[in-house]
């Protein structure tokens, strides 16, 4: 292996994400100091009791002093704060990166909160329904893209060392402009995620089905829905307010689509029922294909092989 | 063990839920003698190359000849004319079930198609997104709940054998009206089809976003849906016409909380999207304690663990 692109990474927020970045960097890239901070206390005592980071500081600015990579992974309404509270320690060279779910407004915060401050975000697009600092884990970012948006004037020595920092970390790396990568993230991450919890806010509404029915007959297809709408409350807040446009443009599109497919039922059209849902089982093979998903039944779950 | 509550199931319909019943039975109730039959003769040949059944006849009266129980696993629109086609090998203890996902509609076709036999209707709760005569395993129904939903004047010990032979098959039996039934499966089951087969779809169609992003970019929560979105066309197109009004009725319900959180989105009403996404949790945690969903983050899929 070729020498570690950044000597001392630190972490700022150890959550699912700050824990899996600290742990794949233990893992894959054991010759770097880890450093690593969170505004939480609690989260702070039980990263120390983990080892989650090398060292866990008790402030922001101690955790970056000396770090050549700071990854920020806070909710992205958080973001400027979190900048800012840390700017006092970070020296000239030291790269600043992020790991948000929406691009164009960490970029704008960041620049804010670090004027004139190397900064390239980035968005690995990997995770799972649990938060947290036990949440993480080193193989997160295995086999999942990351998306970097590096500004116009970015260094290209420091951009090529965040990808290779990605890389590392078992992540396979594309770069896109902010604005592409808000619309794009809006329909493969962001729309599903409010679906996914209307879903399942209207299922638990019902006065005419109980939750306790909702809940014994899940395996129905609702099941799925409640694993994404499990996931953490205050990210997701910040992920809607932050890409506020292109969300409700792709929720316009979804909801023409729903309207179209409810007309069909109610004319009884089965044909136009059966065109739509036979079109819909190439894009499963593509990302079958390309290795973004589980290609056994059922994401391979284990209730069906004795072990659930 | 005790005697199996059937000596000869038959079963039509050679899919992934026919498949399911009859290794099933060659497992858990090694006793009883299968027959299977399909309309496809490609489907009886295959059934035939890997022993779907002890034996697959070339008619649908003649494989239910001699059966104490026919399973009748076609799409929910062709139970009729499946009835139809069996009725003269019939006698007249056979009891008749089904496993279709709606109920009052399957309830009436089979009144209509077998005036004055017995039909006692049922639905296992199970499934994957595989379909065709190698989708089927015996494990299908462990763990599951399976509704059975009685005519009124059913014998009892009808309906105590048909519990039993599901129970015996692994699923945890429930009796229900099937009125009732269709409005709870219409929240948990078919609502999220439509929404996953809606969203897929939306998808596909973006100009500015294109099919290979979205698959790229899938982890981000997308691709969950996908999964239910590859299910079976025509089983589908059948349980929406055949449960046109419960469905219409969920769709109302889903589309006035979508609607709310798109005016909280539009409105930047942060503490409406906070509160409404952290009710949706307890769901879950009640799936997971009951036994009706992998614990595991990411349903345990294999990409987390090296082997995907």
């Amino acid at each position: 292996m070729s020498a570690a692109p950044f000597r001392h990474v630190a972490v700022i927020g150890l959550g699912l994400l700050g824990g899996s970045v600290l742990r794949a960097v233990q893992q894959y890239l054991p010759d770097s100091v880890t450093t690593g901070y969170d505004a939480d206390a609690g989260v702070r005592a039980r990263a120390r009791e983990i080892a989650l980071a090398g060292t866990v500081a008790d402030s922001a600015s101690e955790a970056v002093t000396g770090a050549d990579l700071v990854v920020l992974c806070v909710p992205v309404g958080a973001m400027g704060a979190a900048a800012k509270a840390m700017a006092s320690g970070l020296s000239p060279q030291t790269l600043v990166t992020d790991v948000g779910s929406s691009k164009a407004s960490v970029m704008a915060q960041l620049g804010e909160a670090l004027p004139g401050h190397p900064v390239i975000p980035s968005h690995p697009v990997a995770g799972t329904e649990q938060s947290g600092p036990d949440a993480g884990f080193a193989t997160l970012f295995r086999n999942r893209w990351c998306i970097v948006t590096p500004p116009e004037d970015a260094d290209a020595a420091q951009v090529a060392a965040l990808n290779a920092f990605w890389e590392a970390l078992g992540a396979r790396v594309e770069t896109m402009d902010p604005e592409h990568h808000d619309r794009v993230l809006a329909v493969t991450s962001h729309l599903p995620h409010l679906i996914a919890y209307t879903i399942v806010g209207t299922a638990s509404d019902l006065e005419e089905v109980t939750q306790s029915e909702v809940i014994k007959y899940s395996a129905g297809g609702f099941r799925d829905f409640t694993r994404i709408a499990a996931s953490d409350p205050t990210m997701w807040r910040d992920v809607f307010l932050s890409n506020r446009e292109a969300v409700l443009e792709m929720l316009q599109r979804f909801t023409e689509d729903l309207t179209e497919l409810q007309k069909a039922i109610r004319k009884r059209d089965g044909d136009a029922l059966f065109d739509h849902f036979a079109r819909t089982r190439a894009i499963r093979r593509g990302i079958i294909e390309m290795g973004q998903d589980d290609a056994r039944p059922d994401f391979g779950r284990s209730d069906h092989n004795g072990s659930g």
